[in-house]
């Protein structure tokens, strides 16, 4: 199944404080279902932003980007319009925790080296 | 211990297809280190860049930010140059497959809920 890269930037403290208890419920449940594969906050490594924000990256597993949507779109943080900035990025995680979930599950190091050695000629 | 989010964007198909096997072997020796936790090939769900570009995701466990780059300077497309664009990202993976490697190791759903409703306040 593809996975999908989500990150979301929240600007709002205030609706943020709000709503964390429902949107943290919402990413256990969501583990628990197995939509959502990993979750949590991030931080830059470079200078932060003068301003306040949080940010966070998670990684679902979904059949395409409309059934991704559907899902994110059930995030209490989204249906209460706290999340300022979102990027949805398609991954296939071939290499490492994931690789039986990607596109190469079954396919054993070598057979995918020389598989993918093929694709770059 | 720490994760840390890497992004590459690769501009030069010329250098990308010829390294690529060389990476692809260390990516292979890193999973099995345990420095890389996943890592795959992205691709944007909007439009595409018109210009030829390859991009990747990659997961790390690192002590701090000093030994992840350490261990990334390694990788073959780094030492060639083959990496145009690159970001570092800190991740606290707290839900999820990573939830036993993460700042919230050994502290059950429950109790990290409370935990995160008292910052919150």
């Amino acid at each position: 199944m593809p996975h999908f890269v989500v990150t979301y930037v929240h600007r709002d403290p205030t609706g943020w404080a709000r709503h964390l208890d429902a949107h943290l419920r919402w990413l256990v449940e969501r583990v628990e279902s197995g939509d959502l594969r990993a979750s949590g906050p991030t931080t830059g490594t470079e200078t932060q932003s003068a301003r306040w924000e949080r940010t966070a990256l998670l990684v679902f597993a979904a059949a395409d980007e409309e059934a991704l949507r559907a899902v994110v779109d059930t995030d209490p943080y989204l249906a209460e319009g706290q999340v300022q900035e979102m990027t949805v990025t398609r991954w296939d995680p071939i290499f490492g925790v994931f690789a039986e979930e990607s596109s190469r599950a079954g396919t054993g190091d070598a057979e995918l080296l020389e598989h993918l050695a093929e694709l770059a000629r």
